[in-house]
Protein backbone atom coordinates (compact mmCIF):
# COMPACT_ATOMS: atom_id res chain seq x y z
CA UNK A 1 0.00 0.00 0.00
CA UNK A 2 1.26 3.60 -1.00
CA UNK A 3 2.54 5.14 2.25
CA UNK A 4 0.62 7.72 2.46
CA UNK A 5 -2.84 5.77 2.11
CA UNK A 6 -1.79 3.68 5.75
CA UNK A 7 -4.11 3.95 8.72
CA UNK A 8 -3.54 5.86 11.48
CA UNK A 9 -3.19 3.32 14.58
CA UNK A 10 -4.51 4.22 17.71
CA UNK A 11 -4.52 2.99 21.40
CA UNK A 12 -5.89 2.78 24.45
CA UNK A 13 -6.50 0.98 27.75
CA UNK A 14 -9.86 0.57 26.80
CA UNK A 15 -12.76 2.71 26.05
CA UNK A 16 -11.63 6.30 27.16
CA UNK A 17 -9.65 7.01 24.16
CA UNK A 18 -12.43 7.20 21.38
CA UNK A 19 -13.04 10.67 22.82
CA UNK A 20 -9.50 11.31 21.18
CA UNK A 21 -10.55 8.98 17.85
CA UNK A 22 -13.53 11.21 17.52
CA UNK A 23 -11.32 14.60 17.22
CA UNK A 24 -8.96 12.74 14.89
CA UNK A 25 -11.75 12.18 12.98
CA UNK A 26 -13.66 15.38 13.24
CA UNK A 27 -10.57 16.88 12.02
CA UNK A 28 -8.79 14.03 9.59
CA UNK A 29 -12.03 12.62 8.24
CA UNK A 30 -10.33 11.20 5.08
CA UNK A 31 -8.21 9.44 7.19
CA UNK A 32 -8.21 5.42 7.57
CA UNK A 33 -7.98 4.63 11.29
CA UNK A 34 -7.24 1.36 13.60
CA UNK A 35 -8.30 1.46 17.26
CA UNK A 36 -7.28 -0.81 19.77
CA UNK A 37 -8.81 -0.66 23.22
CA UNK A 38 -6.81 -3.08 25.61
CA UNK A 39 -10.10 -4.13 27.80
CA UNK A 40 -8.94 -7.52 28.84
CA UNK A 41 -6.08 -5.50 30.87
CA UNK A 42 -7.91 -1.98 31.36
CA UNK A 43 -7.51 -0.35 33.89
CA UNK A 44 -3.92 0.70 33.28
CA UNK A 45 -4.55 4.10 36.15
CA UNK A 46 -3.66 2.02 38.81
CA UNK A 47 -1.17 -0.20 37.48
CA UNK A 48 2.92 0.21 37.67
CA UNK A 49 5.10 1.52 35.18
CA UNK A 50 6.61 -1.57 34.22
CA UNK A 51 3.52 -3.36 33.75
CA UNK A 52 2.31 0.21 31.96
CA UNK A 53 5.23 -0.14 29.56
CA UNK A 54 4.98 -3.85 28.80
CA UNK A 55 1.23 -3.63 27.64
CA UNK A 56 2.06 -0.63 25.78
CA UNK A 57 4.73 -2.55 23.82
CA UNK A 58 1.97 -5.62 23.15
CA UNK A 59 -0.37 -3.23 21.91
CA UNK A 60 1.88 -0.87 20.20
CA UNK A 61 3.40 -4.76 18.49
CA UNK A 62 -0.14 -5.42 17.14
CA UNK A 63 -0.63 -2.22 15.37
CA UNK A 64 2.84 -2.23 13.87
CA UNK A 65 1.25 -5.36 12.25
CA UNK A 66 -0.83 -3.66 11.08
CA UNK A 67 0.82 -1.43 8.79
CA UNK A 68 0.00 1.74 10.06
CA UNK A 69 1.97 5.24 9.22
CA UNK A 70 1.50 6.62 12.42
CA UNK A 71 0.94 5.90 16.12
CA UNK A 72 -1.69 7.83 18.67
CA UNK A 73 -1.16 6.57 21.98
CA UNK A 74 -4.56 7.68 23.38
CA UNK A 75 -4.41 7.21 27.03
CA UNK A 76 -3.19 9.33 29.80
CA UNK A 77 -1.13 6.66 31.54
CA UNK A 78 0.71 4.65 28.87
CA UNK A 79 1.72 8.36 27.55
CA UNK A 80 2.79 9.11 30.55
CA UNK A 81 5.40 5.95 31.46
CA UNK A 82 5.84 4.59 28.25
CA UNK A 83 5.95 7.12 25.37
CA UNK A 84 9.81 7.22 24.95
CA UNK A 85 9.92 3.67 24.81
CA UNK A 86 7.52 3.13 22.50
CA UNK A 87 9.41 6.09 20.01
CA UNK A 88 12.65 3.98 20.37
CA UNK A 89 11.01 1.00 19.57
CA UNK A 90 9.15 1.74 15.96
CA UNK A 91 10.12 3.83 12.94
CA UNK A 92 7.10 5.50 12.51
CA UNK A 93 6.21 9.24 14.04
CA UNK A 94 4.45 8.61 18.06
CA UNK A 95 2.38 11.17 19.40
CA UNK A 96 1.18 10.62 22.71
CA UNK A 97 -1.32 12.63 24.97
CA UNK A 98 1.34 14.35 27.53
CA UNK A 99 2.74 16.86 25.25
CA UNK A 100 0.02 18.63 23.32
CA UNK A 101 -2.21 18.99 26.33
CA UNK A 102 0.98 20.66 28.29
CA UNK A 103 1.05 23.05 25.35
CA UNK A 104 -2.08 24.48 25.20
CA UNK A 105 -2.04 24.15 29.02
CA UNK A 106 1.12 26.71 28.65
CA UNK A 107 -1.06 28.80 25.89
CA UNK A 108 -4.04 29.41 28.28
CA UNK A 109 -2.97 30.65 31.69
CA UNK A 110 -2.48 33.96 32.38
CA UNK A 111 -0.88 33.44 35.86
CA UNK A 112 0.96 30.27 35.80
CA UNK A 113 -0.64 28.54 38.06
CA UNK A 114 -1.93 24.92 36.02
CA UNK A 115 -3.87 22.07 37.63
CA UNK A 116 -3.44 18.79 36.24
CA UNK A 117 -6.19 16.06 37.50
CA UNK A 118 -5.68 11.92 35.93
CA UNK A 119 -5.00 8.80 37.40
CA UNK A 120 -2.92 7.61 40.34
CA UNK A 121 -0.03 6.11 37.35
CA UNK A 122 -0.34 9.35 35.34
CA UNK A 123 -0.16 11.80 38.69
CA UNK A 124 2.84 9.65 39.89
CA UNK A 125 4.78 9.71 37.21
CA UNK A 126 4.65 13.86 36.88
CA UNK A 127 4.53 13.64 33.13
CA UNK A 128 2.74 16.93 32.63
CA UNK A 129 5.11 18.64 35.39
CA UNK A 130 8.02 17.73 33.05
CA UNK A 131 6.15 18.49 29.70
CA UNK A 132 4.93 21.82 30.83
CA UNK A 133 8.24 22.81 32.77
CA UNK A 134 10.41 22.21 29.71
CA UNK A 135 8.09 24.79 28.01
CA UNK A 136 7.70 27.24 30.82
CA UNK A 137 9.74 26.64 33.87
CA UNK A 138 8.15 29.48 35.81
CA UNK A 139 4.89 27.77 35.43
CA UNK A 140 3.48 26.14 38.82
CA UNK A 141 1.83 22.94 38.22
CA UNK A 142 -0.01 20.98 40.86
CA UNK A 143 -1.35 17.23 40.35
CA UNK A 144 -4.16 15.61 41.87
CA UNK A 145 -5.46 11.90 41.14
CA UNK A 146 -8.99 11.33 40.97
CA UNK A 147 -9.65 7.72 40.75
CA UNK A 148 -13.35 7.28 40.94
CA UNK A 149 -13.58 9.76 37.69
CA UNK A 150 -12.90 6.72 35.68
CA UNK A 151 -15.29 4.29 37.32
CA UNK A 152 -18.34 6.54 37.51
CA UNK A 153 -18.23 7.91 34.03
CA UNK A 154 -18.23 4.23 32.89
CA UNK A 155 -21.10 3.94 35.10
CA UNK A 156 -22.60 6.43 33.05
CA UNK A 157 -22.49 8.57 35.89
CA UNK A 158 -21.52 12.08 34.57
CA UNK A 159 -24.06 14.15 36.10
CA UNK A 160 -25.83 14.28 39.63
CA UNK A 161 -25.65 15.12 43.41
CA UNK A 162 -22.67 11.58 43.67
CA UNK A 163 -20.92 12.92 41.37
CA UNK A 164 -20.71 16.36 41.82
CA UNK A 165 -19.80 15.35 45.66
CA UNK A 166 -17.05 12.88 44.84
CA UNK A 167 -15.97 16.11 42.62
CA UNK A 168 -16.07 18.42 45.41
CA UNK A 169 -14.32 16.20 47.79
CA UNK A 170 -11.50 15.78 44.96
CA UNK A 171 -10.97 19.41 43.82
CA UNK A 172 -11.14 20.33 47.38
CA UNK A 173 -7.06 19.46 47.23
CA UNK A 174 -6.77 21.96 44.50
CA UNK A 175 -9.15 24.57 44.73
CA UNK A 176 -6.54 27.47 47.31
CA UNK A 177 -4.22 27.04 44.60
CA UNK A 178 -5.51 29.78 42.46
CA UNK A 179 -5.08 28.15 39.52
CA UNK A 180 -6.37 29.81 36.14
CA UNK A 181 -6.23 26.51 34.27
CA UNK A 182 -6.96 22.51 34.75
CA UNK A 183 -6.12 19.63 32.59
CA UNK A 184 -8.09 17.03 32.12
CA UNK A 185 -5.23 14.45 32.36
CA UNK A 186 -7.27 11.37 31.45
CA UNK A 187 -9.16 10.83 28.38
CA UNK A 188 -12.43 9.94 30.62
CA UNK A 189 -13.08 13.42 32.20
CA UNK A 190 -14.13 15.28 29.10
CA UNK A 191 -17.58 13.48 29.90
CA UNK A 192 -17.36 15.18 32.99
CA UNK A 193 -16.28 19.17 32.16
CA UNK A 194 -19.54 20.26 32.68
CA UNK A 195 -19.34 19.02 36.60
CA UNK A 196 -15.67 19.79 36.85
CA UNK A 197 -16.14 23.29 35.31
CA UNK A 198 -19.34 24.36 38.34
CA UNK A 199 -17.11 22.63 41.08
CA UNK A 200 -13.81 24.35 39.97
CA UNK A 201 -15.49 27.38 38.99
CA UNK A 202 -16.23 28.65 35.48
CA UNK A 203 -13.23 31.09 35.58
CA UNK A 204 -10.82 28.01 35.30
CA UNK A 205 -10.32 26.82 31.97
CA UNK A 206 -10.32 23.28 31.36
CA UNK A 207 -7.98 21.86 29.10
CA UNK A 208 -8.96 18.42 26.83
CA UNK A 209 -6.17 17.42 25.09
CA UNK A 210 -8.23 15.56 22.50
CA UNK A 211 -8.22 18.52 20.13
CA UNK A 212 -5.11 19.30 20.61
CA UNK A 213 -3.70 15.72 19.53
CA UNK A 214 -5.38 15.82 16.55
CA UNK A 215 -3.98 19.32 16.09
CA UNK A 216 -0.85 17.20 16.04
CA UNK A 217 -1.37 14.46 14.19
CA UNK A 218 -2.52 16.74 11.25
CA UNK A 219 0.65 18.76 11.21
CA UNK A 220 2.65 15.43 11.34
CA UNK A 221 1.12 14.15 8.25
CA UNK A 222 1.05 17.50 6.73
CA UNK A 223 5.01 18.15 7.21
CA UNK A 224 5.92 14.11 6.74
CA UNK A 225 3.74 14.50 3.51
CA UNK A 226 1.78 11.50 4.38
CA UNK A 227 -1.42 12.97 4.18
CA UNK A 228 -3.95 10.78 2.50
CA UNK A 229 -5.21 11.42 -0.68
CA UNK A 230 -7.49 8.67 -1.51
CA UNK A 231 -11.19 9.73 -2.51
CA UNK A 232 -12.60 6.26 -1.27
CA UNK A 233 -14.12 5.81 2.19
CA UNK A 234 -11.17 5.50 4.77
CA UNK A 235 -11.08 2.46 6.85
CA UNK A 236 -12.41 2.33 10.24
CA UNK A 237 -11.39 -0.68 12.36
CA UNK A 238 -12.22 -1.57 15.69
CA UNK A 239 -9.69 -3.93 17.83
CA UNK A 240 -10.43 -4.99 21.39
CA UNK A 241 -8.69 -7.87 23.94
CA UNK A 242 -11.71 -8.83 25.82
CA UNK A 243 -15.55 -9.30 24.03
CA UNK A 244 -16.87 -6.54 22.23
CA UNK A 245 -19.93 -6.12 23.87
CA UNK A 246 -19.21 -3.77 26.75
CA UNK A 247 -16.93 -1.74 24.28
CA UNK A 248 -19.60 -1.22 22.26
CA UNK A 249 -22.10 -0.28 24.94
CA UNK A 250 -20.28 2.20 26.94
CA UNK A 251 -18.15 3.06 24.14
CA UNK A 252 -20.82 4.97 21.74
CA UNK A 253 -20.95 7.52 24.47
CA UNK A 254 -17.43 8.27 24.39
CA UNK A 255 -17.34 7.77 20.57
CA UNK A 256 -20.42 9.44 19.14
CA UNK A 257 -21.49 7.76 16.94
CA UNK A 258 -22.03 3.81 16.01
CA UNK A 259 -18.91 1.13 16.46
CA UNK A 260 -18.49 -1.38 13.40
CA UNK A 261 -15.89 -3.56 11.91
CA UNK A 262 -15.19 -4.88 15.33
CA UNK A 263 -13.18 -7.92 16.43
CA UNK A 264 -11.68 -9.22 19.93
CA UNK A 265 -8.09 -10.26 19.54
CA UNK A 266 -5.22 -11.71 21.31
CA UNK A 267 -2.19 -9.16 22.26
CA UNK A 268 0.39 -10.43 24.68
CA UNK A 269 -0.80 -12.08 27.06
CA UNK B 1 6.64 -33.02 50.79
CA UNK B 2 4.39 -35.37 52.97
CA UNK B 3 0.39 -34.50 51.35
CA UNK B 4 -0.90 -33.02 54.73
CA UNK B 5 2.21 -30.34 55.39
CA UNK B 6 1.62 -28.74 51.92
CA UNK B 7 -0.61 -25.11 51.80
CA UNK B 8 -3.80 -24.20 50.80
CA UNK B 9 -3.48 -22.13 47.20
CA UNK B 10 -5.98 -18.99 47.34
CA UNK B 11 -6.59 -16.80 44.40
CA UNK B 12 -8.36 -13.73 43.70
CA UNK B 13 -8.39 -11.07 40.99
CA UNK B 14 -6.36 -8.76 43.36
CA UNK B 15 -6.85 -7.50 47.20
CA UNK B 16 -10.68 -8.72 47.44
CA UNK B 17 -9.57 -12.29 48.55
CA UNK B 18 -7.73 -11.36 51.00
CA UNK B 19 -10.77 -10.89 53.45
CA UNK B 20 -11.19 -14.56 52.53
CA UNK B 21 -7.75 -15.26 53.39
CA UNK B 22 -8.35 -13.54 57.15
CA UNK B 23 -10.62 -15.91 57.48
CA UNK B 24 -9.02 -18.76 56.47
CA UNK B 25 -6.03 -18.43 58.47
CA UNK B 26 -8.70 -17.25 62.02
CA UNK B 27 -9.97 -21.12 61.36
CA UNK B 28 -6.98 -22.47 60.37
CA UNK B 29 -3.82 -20.89 62.06
CA UNK B 30 -1.88 -23.64 61.72
CA UNK B 31 -2.39 -24.11 57.81
CA UNK B 32 0.34 -22.65 55.31
CA UNK B 33 -1.15 -20.81 52.60
CA UNK B 34 0.15 -19.30 49.69
CA UNK B 35 -2.15 -16.61 48.42
CA UNK B 36 -2.09 -14.84 44.25
CA UNK B 37 -3.44 -11.54 43.37
CA UNK B 38 -3.62 -11.09 39.54
CA UNK B 39 -3.28 -7.69 40.35
CA UNK B 40 -1.68 -6.47 36.96
CA UNK B 41 -5.41 -7.61 35.20
CA UNK B 42 -7.62 -6.64 38.09
CA UNK B 43 -10.72 -5.96 38.23
CA UNK B 44 -12.51 -8.88 37.01
CA UNK B 45 -15.57 -7.76 37.33
CA UNK B 46 -16.33 -6.08 34.07
CA UNK B 47 -14.82 -9.07 31.56
CA UNK B 48 -16.31 -11.46 29.62
CA UNK B 49 -16.78 -15.09 31.46
CA UNK B 50 -14.02 -16.42 28.40
CA UNK B 51 -11.72 -13.72 29.44
CA UNK B 52 -12.74 -14.94 33.53
CA UNK B 53 -11.47 -18.37 32.62
CA UNK B 54 -8.16 -17.75 30.95
CA UNK B 55 -7.25 -15.70 33.63
CA UNK B 56 -8.19 -18.72 36.51
CA UNK B 57 -6.59 -21.14 34.86
CA UNK B 58 -3.44 -19.65 34.41
CA UNK B 59 -3.92 -18.33 38.04
CA UNK B 60 -4.58 -22.36 38.56
CA UNK B 61 -1.28 -23.33 36.79
CA UNK B 62 0.91 -21.22 38.68
CA UNK B 63 -0.61 -22.45 42.50
CA UNK B 64 -0.46 -26.21 40.98
CA UNK B 65 3.36 -25.67 40.38
CA UNK B 66 3.12 -24.88 43.70
CA UNK B 67 2.29 -28.02 45.27
CA UNK B 68 -1.11 -27.19 46.95
CA UNK B 69 -3.00 -29.66 48.55
CA UNK B 70 -6.48 -27.41 47.97
CA UNK B 71 -7.19 -24.67 45.81
CA UNK B 72 -9.55 -21.48 46.78
CA UNK B 73 -11.20 -19.29 44.49
CA UNK B 74 -11.48 -16.19 46.82
CA UNK B 75 -12.64 -14.37 44.15
CA UNK B 76 -17.07 -14.29 43.25
CA UNK B 77 -16.69 -13.52 39.81
CA UNK B 78 -14.06 -16.06 39.10
CA UNK B 79 -16.04 -18.52 40.92
CA UNK B 80 -19.16 -17.54 39.28
CA UNK B 81 -17.47 -18.28 35.57
CA UNK B 82 -14.53 -20.96 35.90
CA UNK B 83 -15.53 -22.78 39.25
CA UNK B 84 -16.35 -25.91 36.96
CA UNK B 85 -13.72 -25.51 34.43
CA UNK B 86 -11.30 -25.40 36.95
CA UNK B 87 -12.32 -28.55 38.81
CA UNK B 88 -12.43 -30.80 36.00
CA UNK B 89 -8.30 -29.56 35.25
CA UNK B 90 -7.06 -30.63 38.70
CA UNK B 91 -6.93 -33.44 41.08
CA UNK B 92 -7.13 -31.64 44.33
CA UNK B 93 -10.69 -30.34 45.89
CA UNK B 94 -11.34 -26.90 44.60
CA UNK B 95 -13.80 -24.62 46.81
CA UNK B 96 -15.14 -21.47 45.42
CA UNK B 97 -17.05 -18.97 47.59
CA UNK B 98 -20.05 -19.13 45.84
CA UNK B 99 -21.96 -22.07 47.25
CA UNK B 100 -20.75 -21.65 50.80
CA UNK B 101 -22.56 -17.72 50.47
CA UNK B 102 -25.94 -19.12 49.18
CA UNK B 103 -26.12 -22.19 51.81
CA UNK B 104 -25.58 -19.41 54.59
CA UNK B 105 -28.18 -17.50 53.03
CA UNK B 106 -30.61 -20.16 52.62
CA UNK B 107 -30.66 -21.00 56.25
CA UNK B 108 -30.69 -17.67 56.77
CA UNK B 109 -33.82 -15.92 55.09
CA UNK B 110 -37.05 -16.66 57.06
CA UNK B 111 -39.17 -14.98 54.65
CA UNK B 112 -37.68 -16.98 51.54
CA UNK B 113 -36.45 -13.84 49.51
CA UNK B 114 -32.85 -13.16 49.18
CA UNK B 115 -30.82 -10.33 47.17
CA UNK B 116 -27.45 -11.09 46.20
CA UNK B 117 -25.14 -7.98 45.41
CA UNK B 118 -22.20 -7.94 43.68
CA UNK B 119 -20.07 -7.17 40.53
CA UNK B 120 -21.32 -6.83 36.54
CA UNK B 121 -19.97 -9.79 35.97
CA UNK B 122 -21.51 -12.50 38.95
CA UNK B 123 -24.73 -10.73 38.30
CA UNK B 124 -24.72 -11.33 35.24
CA UNK B 125 -23.86 -15.44 35.46
CA UNK B 126 -26.47 -16.25 37.73
CA UNK B 127 -24.66 -18.51 39.78
CA UNK B 128 -25.82 -17.37 43.20
CA UNK B 129 -29.47 -17.62 42.10
CA UNK B 130 -28.64 -21.32 40.66
CA UNK B 131 -26.94 -22.38 43.79
CA UNK B 132 -29.52 -20.90 45.94
CA UNK B 133 -32.38 -22.86 43.45
CA UNK B 134 -30.29 -26.05 43.85
CA UNK B 135 -30.97 -25.71 48.00
CA UNK B 136 -34.40 -25.04 47.69
CA UNK B 137 -36.32 -23.99 44.53
CA UNK B 138 -38.91 -21.84 46.87
CA UNK B 139 -36.42 -19.11 47.62
CA UNK B 140 -37.11 -15.67 45.39
CA UNK B 141 -33.82 -14.26 44.60
CA UNK B 142 -32.99 -10.58 43.35
CA UNK B 143 -29.56 -10.01 41.98
CA UNK B 144 -28.22 -6.67 41.27
CA UNK B 145 -24.91 -5.21 40.40
CA UNK B 146 -23.21 -2.17 42.37
CA UNK B 147 -19.89 -1.74 40.28
CA UNK B 148 -18.73 1.54 42.52
CA UNK B 149 -18.38 -0.56 45.43
CA UNK B 150 -15.42 -1.76 44.36
CA UNK B 151 -13.43 1.31 43.57
CA UNK B 152 -15.01 3.18 46.35
CA UNK B 153 -13.47 0.30 49.34
CA UNK B 154 -10.16 0.49 47.32
CA UNK B 155 -9.94 4.27 47.27
CA UNK B 156 -10.72 3.80 51.47
CA UNK B 157 -13.81 5.69 51.28
CA UNK B 158 -15.91 3.07 53.64
CA UNK B 159 -18.09 5.46 55.07
CA UNK B 160 -19.42 8.85 55.10
CA UNK B 161 -21.79 10.91 52.76
CA UNK B 162 -20.97 9.44 49.30
CA UNK B 163 -20.52 6.32 50.05
CA UNK B 164 -24.27 6.50 51.75
CA UNK B 165 -25.30 7.99 48.63
CA UNK B 166 -24.29 5.64 46.08
CA UNK B 167 -25.65 2.79 48.38
CA UNK B 168 -28.84 4.23 48.55
CA UNK B 169 -28.99 4.63 44.51
CA UNK B 170 -27.96 1.41 44.37
CA UNK B 171 -29.88 -0.43 46.97
CA UNK B 172 -33.18 1.66 45.97
CA UNK B 173 -33.56 -0.93 43.18
CA UNK B 174 -33.52 -4.09 45.98
CA UNK B 175 -35.39 -1.96 48.79
CA UNK B 176 -38.94 -2.73 47.84
CA UNK B 177 -38.30 -6.72 47.85
CA UNK B 178 -38.80 -7.50 51.50
CA UNK B 179 -35.82 -9.48 51.32
CA UNK B 180 -34.76 -10.60 54.70
CA UNK B 181 -30.94 -11.47 53.63
CA UNK B 182 -28.88 -9.78 51.35
CA UNK B 183 -25.39 -11.98 50.44
CA UNK B 184 -22.51 -9.74 50.05
CA UNK B 185 -21.75 -11.57 46.61
CA UNK B 186 -17.97 -9.84 46.32
CA UNK B 187 -14.82 -10.22 48.54
CA UNK B 188 -14.56 -6.28 49.00
CA UNK B 189 -17.47 -5.17 50.64
CA UNK B 190 -17.53 -6.72 53.75
CA UNK B 191 -15.37 -3.65 53.91
CA UNK B 192 -19.27 -1.56 53.47
CA UNK B 193 -21.24 -3.96 55.53
CA UNK B 194 -21.71 -0.45 58.15
CA UNK B 195 -23.10 1.25 55.49
CA UNK B 196 -24.81 -1.32 53.59
CA UNK B 197 -26.68 -2.32 56.93
CA UNK B 198 -27.97 1.17 57.84
CA UNK B 199 -29.16 2.05 53.93
CA UNK B 200 -31.06 -1.72 53.58
CA UNK B 201 -31.96 -1.51 57.25
CA UNK B 202 -30.31 -3.30 60.55
CA UNK B 203 -33.16 -6.48 59.93
CA UNK B 204 -31.80 -7.58 56.87
CA UNK B 205 -29.59 -10.20 57.54
CA UNK B 206 -26.01 -9.63 55.82
CA UNK B 207 -24.23 -12.86 54.63
CA UNK B 208 -20.43 -12.51 53.88
CA UNK B 209 -19.11 -15.66 52.40
CA UNK B 210 -15.50 -15.33 53.92
CA UNK B 211 -16.33 -17.49 57.40
CA UNK B 212 -18.54 -20.07 55.35
CA UNK B 213 -15.67 -20.21 53.06
CA UNK B 214 -13.21 -20.88 55.77
CA UNK B 215 -15.30 -23.95 57.24
CA UNK B 216 -16.36 -25.22 54.24
CA UNK B 217 -12.08 -25.34 53.84
CA UNK B 218 -11.57 -27.27 57.26
CA UNK B 219 -14.50 -29.75 56.98
CA UNK B 220 -12.91 -30.55 53.54
CA UNK B 221 -9.57 -31.14 55.20
CA UNK B 222 -10.85 -32.93 58.10
CA UNK B 223 -12.92 -35.77 55.49
CA UNK B 224 -9.83 -35.97 52.97
CA UNK B 225 -7.29 -36.50 55.93
CA UNK B 226 -5.57 -33.45 54.76
CA UNK B 227 -4.97 -31.67 58.35
CA UNK B 228 -1.73 -30.25 58.97
CA UNK B 229 0.09 -31.85 61.88
CA UNK B 230 3.34 -30.05 61.90
CA UNK B 231 4.88 -28.04 64.79
CA UNK B 232 6.16 -25.62 63.01
CA UNK B 233 5.22 -22.23 61.72
CA UNK B 234 2.94 -22.58 58.81
CA UNK B 235 3.98 -21.06 55.38
CA UNK B 236 2.78 -17.43 54.60
CA UNK B 237 3.16 -16.60 51.28
CA UNK B 238 2.07 -13.65 48.53
CA UNK B 239 2.37 -13.74 44.96
CA UNK B 240 1.36 -10.36 42.79
CA UNK B 241 1.22 -10.33 38.79
CA UNK B 242 2.03 -6.15 39.42
CA UNK B 243 4.63 -4.72 41.45
CA UNK B 244 3.39 -4.99 45.09
CA UNK B 245 3.64 -1.49 46.39
CA UNK B 246 0.00 -0.93 45.99
CA UNK B 247 -1.11 -4.66 47.30
CA UNK B 248 0.62 -3.86 50.28
CA UNK B 249 -0.98 -0.74 50.89
CA UNK B 250 -4.27 -1.21 50.04
CA UNK B 251 -4.28 -5.07 50.79
CA UNK B 252 -3.17 -4.55 54.89
CA UNK B 253 -6.71 -3.13 55.25
CA UNK B 254 -8.26 -6.19 53.93
CA UNK B 255 -6.04 -7.83 55.55
CA UNK B 256 -5.78 -6.64 59.02
CA UNK B 257 -2.30 -7.35 59.51
CA UNK B 258 1.47 -7.22 57.82
CA UNK B 259 1.50 -8.67 54.88
CA UNK B 260 5.18 -10.17 54.07
CA UNK B 261 7.13 -12.69 51.60
CA UNK B 262 5.70 -10.90 48.75
CA UNK B 263 6.63 -11.86 45.06
CA UNK B 264 6.03 -10.31 41.96
CA UNK B 265 5.45 -13.09 39.67
CA UNK B 266 4.28 -14.02 35.22
CA UNK B 267 1.24 -15.92 35.39
CA UNK B 268 0.25 -16.70 31.65
CA UNK B 269 0.47 -13.03 29.35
Amino acid sequence: MNKKDRPIGVFDSGIGGLTVLKEIIKELPDEGTIYLGDTARVPYGIRSPETVIRYSFENTRFLSSRDIKILVVACNTASSVSLDAIKNSIPIPVIGVIEPGAKAAVRATRNKKIGIIGTEATIKSGSYTRAIKAIDKDVEVFGLSCPLFVPLVEEGWTEGDVVTMITKRYLEGIKDKCIDTLVLGCTHYPLLKKVISSVIGEDVRLIDSAVEVAQEIKATLEIAGLKREQEEMPLREFYVTDSPERFIKVGERFFGQKIEHIEKIAVGG
